[in-house]
């Protein structure tokens, strides 16, 4: 690997039905040294595309802020239906640092990109997670909260000025989120009931807002054609939780309904330390370093 | 990363004193496009140097090749002495597909660069390992028996003529082997018994040899500074016999003599895929595929 510093980039986009477009809107993260595109996916129903970049950070912020120019232009969020929750053209734009970056480097970057776009397609821009420049804007529920809609009244009220550019939602393509955030896991653990209630109780008992773990979240759900349970996760900080405390904990909690677990799953990518972290934790290895690892080596 | 293929290479040259020596002949794996010199340690005792390289095929056949030429030109090992047996200047050099790439492939590899260091600078090469034209001298220890001294009458016998190059040792360099293999992972077992001999006997239930696992060699070995011993493993296919199952076997043969696992721990380099596969094997994970480690995809 030639690139010293890695970050990674997962914009949404509210575009998710029409291929030509999101083929536009993708072009700026192909064939650009320093950027490598992993993954796109459209969803029709949410009317939302999902892109996973990583690069180096002056590459990664021209091929985003590139992408970015191409969506404002495509999408008229006026004419915009879909199941899931949006704002804007971009939607939210996070970065998650990878290797040889700070958290502070990823924050720093995400800044670059709001102040470029806003001032590029006078696009108003919220720093949310740990770019967010107030508590109220860390969480993009809250600062999404009221949608592209909303979004014309909202944006005029003080605690909700915009980071970046004017503060007025832009008239076709709203306002966008962008901030720095850890990687998410996104980690299920199978029950041996199909009662959903214990999942549920089980969810609860190991998530944060309920006195669980702390970056830990987490919900009840049913897999009927399994006819099983399972606790879905989100693991927000798996270098702070790590996935075996979080697997672990389910199955002691599970105990006290004789439950017990049938297996587990991860979505999507996930980052090999967080697993590398597990299998030291099992096999109790002594003086392990990621430093041992050759892939880590190779990447170096 | 853009390298397709990744193959890596740990020759070993009979050079463990004369850093200015040692520097030429790591040299050539300097600055290379297509090459990557990940570490290189020299032992005095043993007057031996253990270089680690990945690269791509091509890139780094040109490399070894290189290397080997200095080595034969700076080791004369009529004046050669240490602890560790060696039979030439450059003593092995295993070639392990590591990314995209075929046992076959590293075969390939491995007979290409003896037929080069054979055509150029007049060695005498053993195919070994994976690379062996006759089962008899898959073994580097029954190739290698004899060392240089040796050599000039082994290599003479039918069953030991050299795969490439002439039927005659080298003056200076003697002969070396080369071949393919898979990586070797060193992994030791610490035990809660000071008592060497339970160490042994739990050595020789897990090892291969003795009716233990298949791609496991293993030997009993006191930690004397900390008043318990080890089982010492040597991995020889982490892909067939998987890391976890090592652990596990020591843990139920250790149950016998009444002794516990207090830790365990890697030596040198692991590829992921190893501790991945352990993790994956504690945590149940379901219909888990590594396409999913960002790093994995990152690297394609």
């Amino acid at each position: 690997m030639s690139w010293n510093k890695i970050i990674e980039c997962v914009p949404n986009f509210s575009e998710g039905r029409d291929l030509e477009k999101i083929d536009q809107i993708v072009a700026p993260f192909r064939g650009k040294v320093g950027v490598k595109l992993l993954d796109y996916s459209n969803d029709e129903d949410h009317n939302r595309l999902v892109v996973t970049l990583v690069g180096e950070p002056e590459a990664l912020c021209e091929a985003v802020v590139e992408a970015v120019g191409v969506a404002v232009r495509l999408i008229d969020l006026n004419q915009h239906t879909g199941q899931h929750p949006r704002m804007g053209a971009v939607d939210v734009i996070p970065f998650i640092p990878i290797k040889n970056t700070s958290m502070e480097e990823a924050i720093e970057l995400s800044k670059k990109v709001a102040a470029k776009v806003a001032e590029l397609f006078n696009l108003p821009v919220f720093l949310y997670e740990k770019s967010a420049t107030a508590p109220h804007r860390e969480n993009l529920a809250s600062v999404r909260k009221g949608e592209f809609e909303g979004m014309a009244e909202k944006i005029k009220l003080p605690e909700w000025q915009p980071d970046f550019g004017p503060a007025e939602r832009h008239p076709t393509a709203g306002t966008v989120a962008i901030g720095a955030r850890m990687p998410l896991v996104a980690y299920n653990v199978n029950l041996s009931t199909d009662n959903l209630e214990i999942a549920t109780k089980i969810a609860k008992n190991v998530r944060h807002i309920n006195g669980g773990l702390r970056y830990v979240k987490a919900m009840g759900v049913e897999l009927k054609e399994r006819n099983i349970t399972q606790v879905s996760i989100n693991m927000t900080d798996y270098t702070r939780t790590a996935l075996y405390r979080a697997f672990e904990l389910v199955r002691i909690e599970a105990r006290r309904y004789g439950v017990t677990i049938v297996g587990s799953e991860i979505i999507g990518l996930v980052p090999m330390e967080a697993l590398i972290d597990t299998a030291s934790y099992y096999l109790g290895l002594e003086n392990f370093s990621m430093q041992q690892v050759l892939e880590a080596r190779i990447m170096e």
